[in-house]
């Protein structure tokens, strides 16, 4: 399970897989992606950053934040969507299903609570995933949304 | 130059060229991109459209339409936002530079006034391209923007 955290400046990944019935990391960073330059070229570079991760992880889910409203600009939420949308579509490209968690439930899964604050999520992904620190707070974030993903199609099966 | 104006359901387009001084109608319409199905799969459709005008007409720019804010929903935003990277994504791989245009900004070139109604625009439109109808009203506002990306390139120059 991948989980990203998409920016268009850094977009924060990490993987899980499961060992002994337990969540492990596989990989987690912060994804390079030119910060300057032409919309187009910065959304390329996202695109086959993406793209990598897929080719190179083949995780067998994608979990993505599914952000109804963005609570800062209306233009953050534009921005925020250009990115959304090339992670989607190098996920079709390899045909790797995404599972879209509302803010609530993926802190609900780390900290079984909806509420949880930033701060209670990151120290509860450490202790669920058994590390002492994450070096990004948007691979962090990641991670949670890996969990969660898991927890989601848990849930299902 | 190649005016598109996105959604996920309907993105109309329009291309003109320049003929003894004039803008021309070389192709206007809709792309058809799935209405249903899963996002990853929409937007890979719209990617194949788009990706596919590009390789047909060749044109020198595209002209989208840049959305500081959203007048309906931030929901809408964000969905605008994904078909919008997706846009730009096919721009930059076909390296054809994208001219943002505020509305304002489309609607000055077309009008002359910048609070122009949208029926304004589109008579306008036809005015301008000389024809007496165009079939949908996507595919009018992608005249649009297409004939305002014309207008800014020729300014600069």
């Amino acid at each position: 399970m991948l989980g990203l955290d998409p920016g268009l400046r850094r977009t924060g990944y990490g993987a899980l897989f499961m060992e002994d019935g337990r969540p492990r990391i596989r990989e987690a960073g912060v994804l390079a992606t030119p910060a300057r330059g032409d919309l187009g070229r910065r959304l390329q570079g996202l695109f086959r950053e993406v793209d990598g991760l897929l080719r190179e992880l083949r995780p067998a889910a994608i979990s993505l934040e599914d952000l109804f409203v963005h609570r800062e600009f209306p233009r953050a939420a534009i921005a925020l969507g250009q990115a959304q949308g090339v992670i989607w579509l190098a996920a079709a490209a390899h045909r790797v299903p995404v599972v879209a968690l509302a803010p609530g439930a993926v802190k609900r899964a780390v900290t079984g609570s909806g509420r949880a604050s930033k701060a209670q999520v990151q120290a509860a992904v450490r202790t669920l995933l058994g590390v002492r620190r994450v070096a990004d707070p948007h691979a962090a974030d990641a991670l949670a949304l890996a969990y969660a993903g898991l927890h989601r199609l848990r849930g299902r099966a």
